[in-house]
């Protein structure tokens, strides 16, 4: 499929022939969002749909066909000083797409948003394969609904976004970058706090990292660097972005270590002197999930609490885990500012058992947790088909309900991307009502 | 009305007895969305549901009822050091809910986003009378559909949204505001690049205002202060916003200045001293409006064009107004950095009649050339009663047919606020398909 015209064709051909459609980006997802067991089904690859351009450097917006690989469109960008503000991990496969289906999250989200609110405009074939051209580059356009936020984070099930019109920002003049080695969430989020007062919106990115996390790392990728000199309880990444040359960070970046020092709330810190040392810092954060993979099975949840009851949910979130299994090792990292934890767990080596025995009861405990402090059991991956029971099970009957009328009203005939966000069944009504 | 149980119970019985309903907040609308010449349709105030809280100073959010003032809540968060940033003239009457439902703008959204993009949550009367508590405090949340995107500029179609979670920001530390003369809104651009390129996300506001505004200004409130010596083609209100004490603003806003002058692209130039040579340039600004109703009748359009193609679409729109009505007076001032104009018609004094008779002649010759720059028909104040036939011939029927299918999935009769958006025979099908 090289263009949207194509795309259109197929969803028509499914139709007349009551196959399901299920739209696939850079199958990064963690949620069985864009797999399928379902037997009728097509899987639609939007890889060859992958022109970037044109690129607009006064309105600061990019035109980008769904199947563009992110880090892709990065380096498409880097030459005219621009950036999407969107980083995450796996940047090398994920496509435009699967980014907006999902509406994708990462270490900028508390400062830039998510991606849908990147999304300034957006091409989308809908589910009787007629072609919804809303690619407009208007930060305000209130001619009527929000479509274009609509289907960000439908996951597929409303239509196939075929491309995109984004919102970009300058790179930043500056990155500074610091390590910091603190005995808790509490005092990272004093840290946090320190950040704001100092740096208000300059605040980049503030990612923090289990011990738990560190020394698996440590055990199965010992050649990662891990920057700070002892594992700490909790260590904290900040990162500072530059407006322009005449905002140098460096200062403000010191007085936030001397800070925290001051006040005790890091026993140590270490600020990157170079690109090097910065890289370093984001690896050990990267490689957090592949060091616990490695380490064998595993239990991801992808959370967000409100950030001031963060540290008071970890503590509960943790006790209610080793409740249920006493040996589990709890792995809470991710993105502090906004409160969206990967509250990940594996079991000491060799008793892989015992936690896949116990799955259904640790999930409980986590989410169960996550809903009595009002949190999201869903942050950035999505709901996808793994999580529909347990959004039927916190969510509202109402909310759920709303969701549904949505899809029975764009979808009438539930062929686009069955099971995901709701199941299939409630989807197709068995009578219209 | 005090609480929304209260106004659940007014949307069931006005369900009952076949009653339409339309919301109302600060009544502050251009376009109609409150009023209604409906016969049997009942007007919701919601100015009783006026509490703001709690206030969270750590996760920076606050819980705050429909009813309360712009102007209210800000003095509320002040104490705090808080603020939500959004800005409008109408901050003294403007509701909450009425800046929800019609997703308002202003002049920190090309750097903040809308109404919309401050809703971390939502608590929505539905149609049938339903409460949705959908009042999260989170950053992420993919949990299915974003439903609470949904709600904000759907100008009470879909429900009565009775409270929010709203995102703030930290006060500024520092702001700093200067008024520039311009020949062109070309130059006025080039101005904004310099902007972006010395100060990047420090930009805090970028307003332009035309010599007819200006002119129109000194006429009907002489008492009001021009800032500059004399009045230029194109006057630019420029702001910067510092995060923090340790970014002083003083060299950046000096040196943008130097540049603009050294450049040719201001032949004048003032930079505030003091609060009260702010709030005189900010008056200015604001006073527009007035000054030109106190001039007689006007065509109000408030649009929206890509950035990049502003300075050409001023040139053709007014070529097209003047070809249908030489004398008109054309006043486009707004929102240089989201390219939001509000480009209003005057006619000389005493021929206000000129203009009335070529009211739709004149409409056509704005809207039409706002449709080939690929533009905005509504870009901050929304469609409501008076734009929904626009709406229908500048925008796609597959568009127009998406909003309808959305309209009927959550309010099936048609009872809440019907003739906005969509023309309510649109709206309820005759017979169900």
């Amino acid at each position: 499929l090289e263009n949207t015209d194509a795309v259109a064709a197929v969803v028509k051909l499914c139709r007349e022939h009551g196959l399901f459609l299920i739209p696939q980006g850079g199958n990064t997802g963690l949620v069985l969002g864009s797999s399928s067991t379902e037997p009728a089904s097509v899987i639609l690859s939007l890889e060859r749909l992958n022109s970037v351009g044109p690129i607009d450097p006064v309105g600061k917006t990019v035109r980008v066909e769904s199947g563009v690989v992110l880090d892709q469109l990065q380096s498409a960008l880097a030459d005219l000083n621009l950036t999407l503000p969107l980083h995450l991990g796996s940047g090398g496969s994920a496509q435009i797409g699967g980014l907006i289906s999902t509406n994708a999250g990462g270490c900028h989200a508390f400062r830039h948003g998510m991606m849908a609110d990147q999304v300034l405009g957006l091409e989308v074939v809908l589910p009787d394969g007629k072609i919804w051209n809303g690619n407009r580059a208007l930060i305000k356009d209130n001619a009527g609904y929000a479509l274009r936020r609509l289907f960000c984070g439908a996951e597929g099930s409303l239509g196939v976004v075929t491309s995109a019109t984004l919102r970009l920002i300058h790179k930043p003049a500056d990155l500074q970058t610091m390590l910091l080695a603190c005995d808790s969430v509490s005092d990272a989020l004093s840290i946090l706090s320190l950040c704001e007062s100092a740096a208000g919106s300059l605040l980049n990115a503030a990612e923090f990292i289990d011990r738990v996390g560190l020394e698996l790392l440590k055990r199965h990728q010992p050649h990662v660097q891990q920057a700070l000199d002892d594992i700490p309880n909790v260590a904290l990444l900040i990162e500072l972005a530059s407006p322009s040359n005449l905002v140098p960070l460096g200062p403000i970046v010191e007085s936030i270590l001397e800070s925290a020092m001051d006040q005790s709330l890091a026993s140590d810190g270490v600020i990157a002197n170079n690109e090097q040392q910065r890289q370093t810092m984001w690896t050990l954060r990267e490689s957090i999930p592949e060091g616990q993979r490695l380490h064998g099975a595993q239990l991801k949840h992808d959370i967000a609490i409100p950030v001031a009851s963060l540290a008071e949910f970890l503590e509960k979130a943790t006790q209610a885990v080793l409740t249920v299994l006493p040996t589990a090792l709890v792995n809470p990292f991710g993105h502090l500012a906004d409160g969206n934890v990967h509250f990940n767990l594996s079991a000491p080596a060799g008793q892989d058992e015992s936690l896949i025995k116990n799955q259904q009861a640790l999930n409980s405990a986590v989410y169960d947790t996550v809903v009595q402090f009002e949190g999201s059991i869903a942050a950035e991956h999505g709901l996808g088909r793994s999580k529909v029971r347990l959004a039927d099970s916190s969510r509202s009957v109402i909310e759920r309900t709303l969701m549904k009328s949505i899809k029975r009203s764009i979808d009438p005939d539930g062929r686009m991307n069955p099971d995901v966000i709701l199941a299939a069944t409630d989807a197709v009504p068995n009578q219209r009502d």
